[in-house]
């Protein structure tokens, strides 16, 4: 508490790195709960055996069976540590460690789906490390104060199925079970054929629980932990997201014979329009700005494009940034031309900030280690936004190398993953020992 | 002569416009040789009616069943009129009327393969029209004071086979027998295998004959004539051709978690390169430039694209300009940028100015009739340029509807059909009674 008041507005490790003195009382009274790295590692690669790919990568499609078995195994695991499993009706899974008192729960995990080409850490490393939190308690023989739930949700990434977070947007009654069972795949298969097929669903939940608090670890997905060389990143909130899609139609003719004054050239509209969009980040402060996806037709190197396609996928933490952001967009795509221009919006998902209670208990952990941290946005979306409408919701992520993911190069240190299950164990312990 | 001197500098079918008493001096005096418009459109229709289309337009591939057809239907109209036909080994076909003098002779045709979405008059126009003048001497009973030659050049188009305007390469020597026998379609058929098939090819030559001048009638297959109202394009040449494939390759990220800085992103150093690209021709007077094909790699819309592949083509009638266009495209191509930047030619032809005489005698034909007329130069490639280096050649243009070619929608007016064929004939005259 003193060191605290010492040092306001300086990092404490960066303190105790100065002044040993500082070292040894930092280490000394803060909270270092540590976590078991050999189990915790252990489970990450036992986990990834599971639907693993040649090139060292994993898959576990939502609702396949490898996204089934990986759920398995988590289920198991749970059992084995005698927490009571709950699944309910989608195939969210729930592992229960009761509490002492009747205090709110606190709920930590994530997804244990993949991409396609996925990595071994991407959702795995929150569930598994919620396990091992667990497994703290259970091997000390302790009752955590309030009831602890290792929290596993389904289809996370949404890339057989739409929408992506549909486990989490399930449990927070933003989508109805009828809307999960009737989204349907490419090939015209359903969720609800899936479940049944794979006996993947039942009809458990955690509606009997008072759930207060939801914690998620992660990896940052992003390079900016990695370029700064810090350990820790105290998640503040998610970007929100706007993804709109631009179509501009204009005339197909010949590139030797038609003058260039004459002709209505589709791709000489949208590169105009896309770089004069490409410079909005320098305008507005924060943003994301990505136009990922362009198609050409005819495409041919001697006519002129009649119909050119565009993604325009802006980010930004704060909302007013954002809507911003879209109205610039649209002065840019309504400006007069010779082409004609329809706009779709595909997607909007509003920034989300977490709970300050949550977001100083990870921040006080990554303290009390002495991590190098820095509290951040999450670029991606993730379960705790989502659960953030329900519960006080904060994320803590680790740096990812290359900040590379949807990938079977995805990876973290031995040291950062451990780092992270610490800090997400530290925090725990702090929201449990709160009286609300 | 006179009113040549008078109205120098202004157009005189203007001027007869005006004037009336010019126009009747006008009508008088000048060479007004007209073709036999039924018969024409006659022929052009039962050639359309070879390798039909259901949507009206026509598909005669080169060295396909309906391209062996139309080039037989060609043959025995000259036959009819008492030509003697030749056929070389790759299919170049030529009707020939003996002249009354041992003077160069004139040639006169274009080709009757089409693309596959074709139309009724890309090429096909030229080689009727020459048959028709050919007609105008046997029906009056008289010879021609030079050899006149109906030639019909096999793939022009180069749809199925490269190189495009494959039988005037062949012809003028630029590629031989056996490069043509090995071109080889996507199926792995090699031309000579369809020359064996179809019994297309001969060993008939010209080379017996001394030719002198190559006059070629084309639909326009661009907007100009027709947007400025005119009935005849007098054309004094090809303009140049360069085409290069842009490859930029930078790294696929996340669109959320990848801040701006640390960006490695193909779309947008491309983008940035089109957008300078497409100034040249703002610097550069004349230039056409067509960016007409784009990819991007992965193409996703929350990917930074990792790999983006460009097409430029540039064209212009002057091969210094030309060639500063190229370098200036070198030049924006090689900027530094955080992505790597590949390049590769994929055609180069330098530019084509037709014979002034030949041109000079299009000119006049024109002006004999009292048709609105401009000089001008070619967008797209044709025979003519290939023969120009052989014999003193030019060619003669009519309006595209809406510029539209290589299409089922291609049209031209009857008027202008028939307009298109006088010139031919009366440029034709004027070279049958030159003493060179």
């Amino acid at each position: 508490m003193v060191l605290r008041k010492v040092c306001s507005g300086v990092s404490r490790h960066k303190l105790a790195a100065l002044y040993p003195v500082f070292a040894t009382y930092h280490r000394k009274i803060l909270m270092k709960p540590t976590v078991n790295t050999n189990r915790l590692l252990g489970h990450l690669n036992s986990l990834a055996k599971i639907g693993p790919r040649k090139d060292g990568g994993v898959c576990r499609l939502a609702f396949s069976k490898e996204d089934l078995e990986g759920r398995n195994y988590v289920a198991n695991e749970c059992r084995k540590l005698g927490l009571e499993v709950r699944i309910d009706p989608i195939g969210n899974l729930f592992g229960i460690l009761p509490g002492k008192t009747n205090l709110s729960a606190v709920m930590i995990g994530s997804h244990t789906d993949t991409v396609g080409t996925g990595g071994r850490l991407d959702g795995a490393l929150g569930v598994l490390a919620a396990l091992e939190c667990a497994n703290q308690w259970v091997e000390k023989g302790e009752q955590p104060a309030r009831t602890l739930i290792v929290a596993s949700f389904v289809n996370e990434e949404g890339v057989r199925f739409m929408p992506d977070m549909m486990g989490s947007l399930f449990h927070s009654g933003k989508i109805d079970l009828q809307t999960v069972v009737e989204a349907t795949d490419s090939n015209g298969i359903t969720v609800g054929e899936e479940l049944t097929r794979l006996n993947y669903g039942a009809s458990g939940s955690t509606s009997a629980f008072n759930v207060g608090y939801f914690l998620e670890l992660h990896i940052e997905q992003g390079p900016e932990l990695e370029a700064e060389n810090l350990e820790i990143g105290v998640v503040s909130g998610v970007q929100g997201l706007s993804w709109q899609e631009v179509t501009v139609e204009g005339q197909a003719n010949h590139a030797g014979t038609t003058p260039m004054h004459l002709r209505k050239d589709a791709g000489a509209v949208s590169t105009s329009m896309m770089s004069q969009l490409r410079l909005l980040p320098e305008e507005i402060p924060g943003l994301r700005l990505t136009i990922g996806s362009v198609t050409y037709e005819p495409n041919l190197i001697n006519v002129i494009p009649e119909r050119v396609q565009f993604s325009v996928d802006v980010r930004h933490p704060d909302e007013e940034s954002l809507k911003t952001a879209e109205a610039r967009i649209r002065g840019i795509l309504n400006a007069p031309s010779v082409c004609s221009v329809t706009v779709r919006s595909l997607a909007r998902v509003e920034p989300c900030q977490f709970a300050q209670t949550v977001v100083s208990s990870v921040e006080n952990a990554a303290e009390g280690h002495g991590y190098a941290y820095k509290r951040m946005i999450s670029g991606a979306g993730h379960d705790a936004q989502i659960l953030s409408t329900m519960y006080q919701s904060g994320m803590v992520f680790i740096p990812s190398r290359g900040g590379i993911s949807h990938n079977p190069a995805e990876y973290s240190t031995p040291e950062h993953i451990v780092a992270g299950a610490n800090v997400l164990y530290g925090a725990v312990m702090e929201l449990m020992n709160r009286g609300d």
